[in-house]
C-alpha cells in the first residue's frame, strides 16, 4: 500500500505544568530584543506517514498511539489531524 | 498591552537530514503493533504569546526570530502562523 496520508501531531505541556524550556526561550527572545512577548510554550511535533486511505481507522490508532506511547498524558496534551 | 495573538511555529528537520529520533519512534510504533506506517519525522513546536494587534509587524519579527534563534536553518525548516 502506498503512503497516502499523514498524521500531524502536536504535543504540548499542560498549562499547569512548569515549562522551563519555554521560559528559557522567552527570556532568550527578550534578551535578543523581542520585547513585550508573553509566555512561550515548547512542545513536540510529529509527522507520521500512513498507508492506505482509511482515515477513520487511522484516527483511532493514532489517538491510541498518542495516548499510550507518544505523549505522557499526566503532563502533556496532544492534538492531531490526519490529512 | 494585552496578549491578543499567538504565533504557532513548527520546526522540522530538512528531508535530506538524518532524523534518528523519527526512526526510533517509527520502529517503536511498529513494535507496538502499528504496522505499515511510513517515515516518522520529529520536530519542535513553539507557541509564543504576542501583545498588540499588529499581525504583519509580528510576522516579520517572528520570521526573523525563527531564522536567527529558534531554528538552525542549515538542517531545519520552519513554518509558522499567527492567529
Amino acid at each position: 500500500m502506498g503512503i497516502c496520508m499523514k498524521a500531524k501531531i502536536i504535543i504540548t505541556p499542560k498549562k499547569a505544568v512548569l515549562d522551563p524550556q519555554g521560559k528559557t526561550v522567552q527570556s532568550a527572545l527578550e534578551h535578543m530584543g523581542y520585547t513585550g512577548i508573553g509566555a512561550v510554550h515548547v512542545g513536540k511535533y510529529l509527522e507520521i506517514e500512513l498507508p492506505g486511505t482509511d482515515k477513520e481507522a487511522w484516527r483511532k490508532q493514532v489517538d491510541e498511539a498518542c495516548h499510550k506511547i507518544l505523549s505522557n498524558p499526566v503532563i502533556e496534551d496532544y492534538q492531531f489531524e490526519i490529512e
